[in-house]
């Protein structure tokens, strides 16, 4: 096999889980769509450039002159508001961990064809903009709400189906007061890879839900039936199975791989002695409750430090590991207030979704 | 094969090419090494973080309150300089285009085993530094001098070599005018991936030779003979060839991928009618003479826009193309000043360096 850019017309056809090795098509998506290197689990805000992006189609070129975002559907006041009108309104900040819903899927075995992420489609932002619930006071929902539509202006076919990027939520997840319409990341204008001039957070949740390039809100008497709503983003058991929606980020804890790497095997090398290892745990749907690491095995806790970035963002935890010298296995989990912790043996879906394996690193300490 | 992050020991004992799928030690680095999405040709400057990145080792965790650059070796005044004093030097700006060596590398077979680039590992940005040759008279360099050695702080092993990163130039390469000691880019302090506090910027050069993180500028009477300049970035027949050691940027053009396009398989679709196809072009070694672009195998010269980015950077072109229904094939090459030309097959070298083969595109009009 060549890697190269021209299709492979079985692989086009047929996006079924695959046995075999990675296909160009799977590297064309990794080349484009940057993951977050581990190392810079170090920073309480992911730099500018490092926080994993996931674009299904082209970046969108908007001019901000006619940009426009329209709010309509079931309200009473349609709205039509330019970029200057959104930045003018009452806005807020927040810090957000996010996390694409098929981080870790290349791990899987049958591997969904999809982007191929390993470990590193996350990252931490502090994001500012208006609290949506503002907007669609002012726009006046109807009683008969029930789903609220979010389109952006990124365009393409997927699955065979042509479509502006669209997903929705149900009217009550969409009034909660930490969901943003945000113009701000790291305290500049969004970038263009990040939704410019506007997207939607949604904390808490997986990355599909955080539209960007904003276009339209629309308000709907009935769920959504989009592709990326009703297709894409589903934990099924095989093709056949309805599955159950993909909605918030799974319990999960990353650590800084200590020592320093091989360039091509990233294999770690790490110096004798007193070593801090480092992480951040984050949890979309509850809480952080408990880090553990496990060294050649044998699971121990990790100290949580405080929730300093909020309760949307990831946490730091530390643990001081006595290295003796030889090749050691580390790995770490975390465990939500509600008691679900991250598996050491995946459980295997169709779309590979979700995936929150426990993190494996391969020391060799000298 | 899985796709997971455990070494596969086949691979990491050898590193020659292959004519085999992509392991799973590339996907890593293609996971955490981002190329920019071509539609980002659109944009004179590259936005912060669309501009592509390699790095061999981690992104290093530098303190600018204690970080130093040495500069030593055959000089009169060995120098020891702060982030603060750096800065307070006269600084200059310059636009420049940098490209990864081993751009283009994933599509030659067999294929070398390294960062699994397509097209993507491009970028300009707006640096801003101080010209190096003022330090190096500061420092007063001996007469008996004949090359620079530039050290960064990213430490690992590569091919069984313990290293920090250095590259080293000629003296009278070193001393040219645009030669920067770089603490800005895109108006904004470097970024962690980008080298902070200061990275070295020859441009022209591949992106090799622009050192990031710098600890240490060291003036030797010998050429130097570090693993990154003897042995890493040669053009190479076999394993056994000395070969002819990698410089400057060969004569390259890239295309904005028209229209929209499929999620997986990147598939170009584009609406009947006048179409106007838009890239870039740059010469390393000259300057851009003309680009051409292929459309179904017949060439037509684009329109080569004028250098307003100035001599180290990408020039825009483009072509007025009246699309007529069905499926195309696209290209696109460049010409320099010498008179050298893109290839439309490329000649293959043993570590996959310095590809510059003319872009294929395939669209469907409709």
């Amino acid at each position: 096999m060549t890697a190269d850019a021209k299709l492979s017309p079985k692989a086009a056809a047929s996006l079924l889980p695959t046995e075999g090795p990675l296909i160009p098509e799977e590297l064309q998506l990794a080349t484009r769509n940057g993951g977050m290197p581990l190392e810079a689990l170090r920073y309480d805000i992911t730099p500018v450039g490092l926080h994993y992006q996931l674009i299904h189609f082209d970046i969108p070129d908007v001019d901000p002159a006619t940009w426009r975002l329209r709010v309509d559907g079931l309200v009473e006041r349609p709205l039509d508001l330019s970029y200057d009108e959104i930045r003018a309104l009452p806005a807020e900040k927040l810090t957000v961990t996010l996390e694409c819903a098929g981080n870790g899927r290349a791990r899987l075995f049958p591997r969904p064809l999809s982007m191929p992420w390993l470990n590193e489609a996350i990252g931490t932002a502090r994001w500012r903009g208006v609290p949506l619930h503002r907007v669609l006071d002012r726009a006046g929902v109807s009683r008969k709400a029930v789903d609220v539509v979010f389109t952006g202006a990124d365009h393409g076919i997927e699955k065979g189906c042509e479509q502006d990027y669209a997903r929705s939520i149900q009217l009550d997840d969409a009034l909660r007061p930490e969901v943003l319409l945000a113009f701000e990341m790291n305290d500049q204008p969004l970038l263009p890879q990040h939704g410019f001039p506007l997207r939607l957070l949604i904390p808490g949740w997986y990355g599909m839900m955080h539209v960007k390039w904003l276009t339209r809100i629309e308000v709907l008497a009935q769920p959504f039936d989009g592709y990326q709503q009703q297709v894409a983003y589903w934990y099924k058991k095989d093709a056949n199975d309805r599955g159950e929606p993909v909605k918030r980020m799974r319990i999960r804890a990353l650590m800084v791989p200590p020592g320093f790497p091989d360039y091509f095997t990233r294999h770690r090398y790490v110096e004798h002695g007193l070593v801090i290892l480092r992480g951040r745990a984050w949890a979309g749907k509850s809480s952080v409750a408990r880090v553990e690491v496990g060294i050649d095995g044998k699971w121990t806790d990790a100290v949580l430090h405080e929730a300093t970035l909020g309760a949307f963002a990831w946490r730091s935890w530390s643990l001081e590991w006595n290295a003796g010298p030889g090749d050691h296995e580390l790995t770490c989990r975390a465990t939500d207030a509600d008691g679900d912790v991250q598996p050491t043996k995946q459980p295997w879906n169709f779309q590979g979704m979700g995936n929150n394996l426990a993190q494996q690193i391969s020391v060799t300490v000298r």
